[in-house]
C-alpha cells in the first residue's frame, strides 16, 4: 500500500527514494508533483495579490488552486500505485495456458491504469497552467517570477504526463483504447502549448519592462 | 535559521508552506527543487541502466547526479534564506540619513545575493541537463520517460532561475553586477536551449519508435 507515503515523506527522503534503484516512484509521480508545485505557487501570487471583497477573482483563483494541488497530491502516489501494478501483473505465473490468458489480461489491465492516470494529470496540469495566465497578467507584480515558475512546472508536468502516456502505450494492443488516448493527448497538448507560448511571451515582455532585461 | 527546514518538511507539508501567503518558500526554491527532482531521475535511471563493471559510464553518471543532487537540495533552502535576507533589508529603520544609508547598502548586498543565487542554480541545473541528454541517448529504454521528465525539470529550474536572476536585478543599481549577470544568463541559457532542444528531438524520435505514437 503506498498511498500517501510519499506524500508524507520529507522532500530529502522523497528526492533519496527517486533516486533509488527501484524504478517507482518516477518520472509519473514527478510530473504531478511539479503540477502540484505550479498550483501551490498559483494560490501563493493569488494570496499576495490581495483576496479582500474587492477581488473576488484572486479568491476564486486561489481555491481553484488550492483543489488543484489537493488532486495532484494524490496522483503523486497514485502514479506509483498504478506502476507497481503492471509490475505485479508481469510478476503473475504463466506456467499453464490459463495462467498464461490471465496473466496477459491482467497486463493489459494495468497499463490500461498506468496509460489513463498521467492523461488525468495532464489535463489537471492543463487547468493549472490556465490559471497561470490569469496569475501573470493581473497578479502581484512582485510576485511575477513566482508565477512564471508555475507556469513551467504545469507544463512540464504536461508534457512529462505525455511521455508516461506514450511509454505505457507501447504494450497496449488494444487500438481502440490507444486511438483514444491519442485523440485525448492531441486535445490537451494543442491547448497547452498555444496557452504556454502565450504566458512565456507575457512573462517575458513584463520583465523586459521591468528591468530592461 | 530556515536552512535545511524546507527539505525537512514532508512534501505535503512544503507544498502547503509554499501555496501559503508569505513569500518565500518561492518560485526560486521550486526552481532549486526541479534541478533535485530532475538529478535524482537520472540517478536513478543510470542505476536501471546497470552499473556493473561494464559499465563505468553509467556509473560515473550517477556520482555526478547525487553530487548535484546534494547541492541542488542546499539551494532549495538557501534561496529562501536570500530572499529573507532581502525582506530583512527592507524593514530597516530609515529615519537618519546614516540609518537610509545603511538601509540602501544592506538592501543592494542583499539583492545581489538574491540575483547570484538563482545563477548557481541554473548552472548547476545544466549541469543535470548534460546528464539528462546522456541517459536519454544511452539509457535503459524502459526508463525513456523518466529520463525524458528529468530534462523538462532541469530545463525548467534554468528558466525557472533565471526569473528569479531578472525580478532580482529589478533593484540592482550596480551596472557592472548587472552586466556581469545578463552574461552570465547568457551564456548558460544559450548551452541550456541548444542541449533541450537536442534532447526533446531525441525523445520524440525514440517514444515514436518504440510506439509509433
Amino acid at each position: 500500500m503506498t498511498w500517501q507515503m510519499l506524500m508524507e515523506m520529507t522532500v530529502k527522503g522523497f528526492l533519496a527514494e527517486l533516486a533509488s534503484k527501484s524504478p517507482a516512484p518516477g518520472g509519473g509521480s514527478v510530473s504531478a508533483l511539479a503540477g502540484s508545485l505550479a498550483a501551490a505557487l498559483v494560490a501563493m501570487v493569488a494570496r499576495l495579490t490581495g483576496t479582500e471583497g474587492d477581488n473576488e477573482g484572486m479568491r476564486g483563483i486561489q481555491g481553484q488552486a488550492g483543489d488543484l494541488m489537493e488532486k495532484l497530491n494524490r496522483h503523486v502516489d497514485e502514479d506509483t500505485a498504478a506502476f507497481s501494478l503492471v509490475m505485479q501483473a508481469y510478476r503473475l505465473p504463466k506456467q499453464t495456458e490459463a495462467e498464461k490468458e490471465q496473466r496477459a489480461a491482467a497486463i493489459q489491465e494495468a497499463l490500461k491504469g498506468a496509460a489513463n492516470h498521467p492523461l488525468m494529470v495532464a489535463e489537471e496540469c492543463l487547468q493549472v497552467l490556465v490559471l497561470c495566465m490569469e496569475v501573470v497578467a493581473i497578479g502581484n507584480p512582485n510576485a511575477l517570477s513566482d508565477a512564471g515558475v508555475a507556469s513551467l512546472m504545469a507544463y512540464s508536468g504536461i508534457t512529462g504526463a505525455m511521455f508516461n502516456v506514450a511509454i505505457n502505450l507501447e504494450g497496449i494492443k488494444d487500438p481502440v483504447f490507444a486511438q483514444q488516448a491519442k485523440a485525448e493527448r492531441d486535445r490537451i497538448m494543442s491547448e497547452a502549448s498555444h496557452l504556454y507560448a502565450g504566458i512565456q511571451t507575457l512573462v517575458q515582455k513584463k520583465l523586459i519592462y521591468m528591468v530592461e532585461w
